[in-house]
């Protein structure tokens, strides 16, 4: 089966299932806020129609500014990229042909990147059903890597790691010479999370990497940026597209980060479905993993096989993100966004049909 | 002096060449459509907001089949891009280490990106004040090239080539095993084209690169592509950042290139306002190229050094492109996009003030 790299555009998943696809679906395989963009942007879109008239700032100096303060970090740390993807993409090219240790299971980009670019690639498998960070069982691999790839909280199983340990890995790996590279996408929907953005200064092996699209729901637009030390950032900038972030998303950007409610309403609400979500699973004696943000691993215990399930959500116009491009899951577990409560309830119902003709 | 490296983002002119940027300022430094973006995505731009909320397709396929059925050209030969800027990254990172020469003067990313893939650059100088191409002294140089780059119609002259020429050299080229980037970003200002994609499926060295957003005058969106044979196509894509092209691009390269209207009223009107501004030119006696797109390159023949010239133009708020990073212009020369009817005549008032301390 030729399966879609990555979740959104359930055509092409329809596509490689060979399922006609209901013309009313839901997609839960892209992890976005279910609550969408902040009202302002939408209010303020006719407005910032003339944009698209003018090449952008290829230094988007502006919105690398307005980062810095919030994030209390020198501008000349931060290079904001074309989506979380184009800054993956740059890291990898920073090392290319260099041994990569990536911890698993993982966003699938790190590998797929660090592959066009000529990495040695060596893997870390964290187990489930917990997916928890045991760094005992690393420090002998970093010494032999140049850069680990941490995903943290990790997508795709939406578990955080415990501070400390982090803390201690980013610690090991700098006497070990080995970069870390600490993707943040998902910080912003914890409702307690300590970022490890404070530490570049610090750590001068540590390179996070921020995505916007995913909290602002605005993937569309393309907008993410990585903090680093000002050494990393030039050579990284070199490799960049000129003029290669657009200007709605420059402009968006400064729109979103300014709007702190926002944050907290999207945390509380996905939080609530969350538990109501997890409490039904657990009723029902579903698998799920330990998630602390917008999306979960999901499974039906009594199913040697996932597939048929995956195929009733997909019938049923409900679509997970399949996990066969997750090492270590395998297919063996769907993936779900926390979407709307009545989207999630859609979920919810299409389930109970699934256990109908198997009690 | 730290020029910046493109036209756009005056400010950053103002600030290298330290002069106040005043209030009002008209920016001839970008060569977009002077009669702005069509009007049906003005029309449309609103219903286009919830594009944002969704990944973009990552495989383009919906803009890349209508390109395709414009340009009879099969859909595997085109590659979409996150501006043309990102077409000639990629085209370059292919090209890694190899001998590249350049046909100058030419729009200043080639070099730049060639040079961040080590490759090995060699030019060949046009010849002011026509900057003809002569195939002559050409072809002992494309013999130890592995690739030449030819904008055409060239940027910055706005020149261009005989057809047969062109043809020339690229089945030369073909003979000497050298591959040959053609930059067509401005074919469509031209009254008169013939495009040479149809002979990519002849000349499998052939890659043409292409622009949407001069001529859509949407350089904020970001949206280019290329033409080449599948496997050159094949190698660029596993390069590209996934959803590098953000979803209003897409969307908006599908409203513009259905306007076939739009393409014509924007020729007569360039082409009305550059014979205003010539005529106007060569009765006063000043210099420019022999320009049949919209910018041309413009000089003061009676002065030694242009640049006095060009500080009274950005003092007076009219911003020209230095031509410092142009080699064989070295600054010697001012380059103007053609903009509306009322913004050209600005230009000329301030001209008229420019002559008058001189005579």
């Amino acid at each position: 089966m030729n399966w879609p790299p990555h979740g959104s555009n359930p055509k092409y998943l329809y596509e490689a299932i060979d399922i006609p696809m209901p013309e009313e679906i839901i997609d839960f395989s892209a992890n976005i806020n279910p609550l969408g963009p902040p009202s302002e942007l939408k209010e303020q879109w006719m407005d910032m129609f003339h944009r698209i008239i003018d090449y952008p700032d290829p230094h988007a100096t502006s919105l690398r500014r307005s980062i810095a303060e919030i994030e209390q970090v020198d501008p000349q740390s931060i290079l904001i990229g074309n989506g979380g993807a184009e800054v993956i993409s740059l890291v990898s090219r920073l090392l290319a042909g260099k041994n990569v240790l990536i911890v698993q299971p993982a966003f699938s980009e790190y590998e797929k990147s660090c592959r066009v670019n000529e990495c040695n690639i060596s893997y870390h498998q964290l187990e489930e059903p917990f997916w928890t960070l045991d760094i005992g069982k690393l420090l002998h691999k970093i010494k032999k890597a140049d850069a680990l790839f941490l995903c943290h909280p990790n997508n795709p199983t939406g578990v955080q790691y415990r501070f400390e340990m982090v803390l201690a890995l980013i610690k090991a790996c700098k006497e070990a010479q080995c970069q870390v590279i600490l993707d943040e996408a998902f910080y912003d929907m914890l409702d307690d999370y300590r970022t490890f953005i404070p530490y570049v200064e610090e750590f001068e092996n540590l390179t996070i990497i921020r995505s916007m699209t995913k909290m602002y729901a605005v993937p569309g637009l393309r907008l993410g940026y990585m903090v680093a030390p000002p050494e990393i950032i030039r050579r990284a900038e070199r490799f960049q597209t000129h003029w290669g972030i657009n200007s709605l998303a420059l402009a968006a950007g400064e729109v979103c980060i300014q709007n702190t409610d926002f944050l907290q309403e999207t945390r509380r609400y996905i939080s609530e479905e969350r538990q109501k979500l997890f409490a039904f699973f657990s009723k029902e004696g579903y698998q799920f993993s330990p998630s602390e943000v917008n999306f979960y691993l999901f499974r039906d215990p009594d199913c040697e096989d996932q597939l048929p399930l995956f195929r009733h959500f997909l019938e049923q116009g409900i679509v997970p993100r399949h996990t066969f491009n997750f090492s270590g899951l395998d297919g063996n577990w769907l993936r779900f966004a926390i979407k709307s409560s009545g989207e999630n309830n859609e979920l919810v119902k299409v389930l109970k049909k699934w256990k109908q003709p198997h009690t």
